[in-house]
């Protein structure tokens, strides 16, 4: 099998969350794995000096109304969670606990996740609250607490988070074939000839 | 005939530039008349706080690479201008004198300036250039370095630049149908969808 797609992504972002629900579909129909990567966004954006979407005027007002319809467009269920922005911290280290044991279970989490955040309009910016979720995903709830307080889930969430910015990750959804970046969601036509032609 | 399809852009916009080649297709399909709106964005950056994209520290990086793959992904001509960014000030009143007289010349006017800057690589910035240019576009030289110095197509231009900036315009290229806002030239999959349903 060729080398997996890379997918770096917040929780707390839309747009990854439109994407989550398309690139494991993507990614089967050309016989490659799909890495899942979440990382702080907002480590980026100190680094970047970035501004989040919806703090930009009138951008802001823009993309509040873009979201719902390109979820709309994608056939996606979305409501706009009442807590935002996310603070995405330990939904990130329990994907990266429940990765370690099984990439199965990390990206089941990662979906569950997902949805509770961007449908269910469940805050998962609380440890407790992602130990639930993992829970219903499958997973052992003290473990998952535990797993989030560990230091070399920790470490390894910093790790992951350097390493996007390194590769020039800037923004949410990022995706890597073969080397070749793509921001967006509204990239993964490109994304998806490019698995077809190996680039044009 | 329905309302038309508002396309605000900027002249020295790459994505914009990819857009041109596409919207007028995209209207006929739909039996839609396309409204060419030329503005000026960096009044709209001024105004906004925004930052034009290829300034921007990774995102501009990114963005250089994307501008061109995107070209490519449309099958579209494309060379990176030497003289980046354009000053669209002169194109953009040539083209409200050229359409003044006559739609179609406004718009034939318009793909041989978006051309000549994006594929051509000549710096549309200066009035004689753009003189020449509407030359090569069946208009009359004099006439149009008269136009653009004509106080009432300044007039019109700033007119143009403030409705859009009153209309949450914010970037380019931009499109309204029936009033339906879509920033991007990866949103004309969405343009399309809202004309063949009506919104969704």
């Amino acid at each position: 099998m060729a080398e997996p797609i890379d997918f770096y992504f917040d929780f707390g972002s839309p747009f990854a969350y439109i994407a989550s629900t398309q690139i494991d579909q993507i990614g089967a129909r050309h016989a490659r794995d799909v890495r899942w990567r979440p990382y702080l966004m907002g480590v980026a954006f100190k680094q970047t000096g970035l501004t989040p979407l919806l703090d930009v005027p009138l951008k802001g007002d823009y993309s509040r109304r873009d979201i719902e319809r390109s979820a709309r467009f994608y056939g996606v269920e979305f409501r706009m969670p009442s807590v935002f922005p996310l603070h995405s911290v330990a939904a990130s280290r329990a994907f990266y606990w429940a990765e370690a044991q099984d990439v199965e279970a990390g990206r089941r989490l990662a979906h569950a996740l997902f949805r509770a955040y961007w449908v269910d309009d469940i805050d998962v910016g609380k440890a407790e609250t992602v130990a639930e979720i993992a829970t219903g995903a499958g997973l052992d709830r003290d473990a998952c607490l535990a797993g989030m307080a560990d230091a070399a889930v920790k470490d390894r969430l910093r790790a992951e988070t350097d390493g996007a910015i390194r590769r020039g990750v800037f923004g949410s959804p990022f995706f890597f074939v073969d080397g070749e970046p793509f921001w967006g969601v509204d990239r993964l036509p490109q994304v998806e000839r490019w698995l077809e032609t190996g680039g044009w």
